[in-house]
């Protein structure tokens, strides 16, 4: 599996840094945030700096948050920001409860009628919605959704190139129907990002994630059950951590290839 | 439904003082932890201290940790204590993963060795073996069982009185399943905690919880499917979280009691 490297890891960096650092590491992926793409003057010019690289996109950090005010009109315009960029992976990350409420099972209708209503958009842009679970812990302020069972459960009302999932191992580790699901998942998986579980969290719960390595997550059965689903697109590396972004970004990127190559030789 | 108290909740007060409030406010029920138990003299003190406040000892928190060293002989004798407490229900938190292992499915696997070796100690006391999913933030380092169903997995290949399960709504609220599992767990719910969840969670992810109504989750179907699975027991409130441990004890139950009254009219 090819590494990808996921903007939010070095998120000092600008998106011409970053794709310099991959060049310099053997690094054949990116997947870019959204605001990376602004700062880089608009998906257009992003697109032709990475491709000047020769970088493949491997997704578009995101759209999604459904369950607040213009989160779908925003996701309409990362659909073509994605298309524009020449990724046909979008990541979305559903959203939580809408402020102010207690209804779980409502704001999962809300998601659900916010993507049917996106598909035919994104389908005729020949993006895929890459809908990403997140850990449970997110459940109320970030998204709804927090299985791949869930997800797929969705996904599956439509076509596989229509709707995907995006594996992350950080939100889906702790899942006993981790693998059954995998399985499951096969033709419809987005994206595989990694980092690692690391103890304890810090205050703010959402920068707690780990160099792969660094934690309790027993990566290689994951990405065996990630190939075994028919995969064959990149392992982007995205992590969340104060501590690594406060590290100088070429020591970062030059630290997940080396754990790569440990952990996936 | 009948309120509980756990002592967790008070963790200032000694049992004496946690039995007393109790009788104050009109709570009927409470749920001691082994700690407070030990500090009132032990199960046969507390038994009788309990007794005379006419509180009825709706479980005793807890066995466990499984995947640690010691974990199996210390439930072995959290069983004596509940039998000799006069409680039906030891819950038990079952560990994470042992230190320095990443394999999940092998600690899942010791913790199911050693319910059912304790199955027939904790029958022959009369004492059910109540499995407490944890929410998945703690599946690395105090429960690699996360959810509902996967303790009804566990807990099926039992009689209903041997092993039951624990519904807390701080670890259970979030999971896409909770209805459909609650309905199944018919006949097997030993014990019904209720706190909140609350954000930001704080440093130590533990002390996170809220009072019931402070957060997000949504009581009344829970608590209504509950019901409807045949539960009779008590709602006990269980709150960690180190602003409520600060608060005057007296302050907290009657707090708890209003919370009650306002959530479950």
């Amino acid at each position: 599996m090819r590494l990808s490297l996921n903007t939010a890891t070095v998120k000092r960096a600008t998106l011409a840094e970053a794709a310099r650092l991959c060049a310099d590491n053997g690094i054949t992926g990116i997947g870019p945030w959204r605001d990376a793409v602004d700062a880089a003057g608009g998906p257009k010019a992003a697109r032709a700096l990475l491709d000047s690289y020769g970088l493949t996109v491997t997704s578009l950090c995101r759209g999604g948050f459904f369950t607040s005010p213009g989160g779908e009109e925003d996701t309409r315009r990362a659909v073509e920001e994605a298309a524009t960029l020449g990724t046909g992976e979008l990541v979305l990350v559903v959203g939580g409860l809408p402020a102010g409420t207690k209804n779980l099972p409502a704001a999962r209708q809300t998601v659900a009628d916010a993507i049917e209503r996106l598909v035919p958009v994104a389908a005729r842009h020949g993006v895929r919605l890459a809908i990403e679970p997140l850990h449970p812990m997110f459940c109320a302020d970030r998204a709804v959704m927090s299985t791949l069972s869930q997800v797929l459960d969705l996904a599956e009302r439509f076509a596989p190139h229509e709707v995907g999932v995006v594996v992350d191992t950080y939100h889906v580790w702790w899942d006993p129907e981790l693998f059954s699901q995998l399985a499951r998942a096969r033709g419809r998986i987005s994206c595989y990002q990694v980092c690692d579980w690391i103890l304890p969290l810090p205050e703010d719960m959402l920068l707690g994630r780990g160099h792969v390595g660094d934690g309790h997550i027993d990566f290689a059965p994951i990405t065996q059950a990630v190939l075994d689903a028919g995969y064959h697109g990149f392992a982007e590396v995205e992590i969340f951590n104060q501590s690594i972004w406060d590290t100088p970004p070429s020591e970062t990127v030059s630290t997940i290839t080396s754990r790569w190559q440990k952990t996936f030789p």
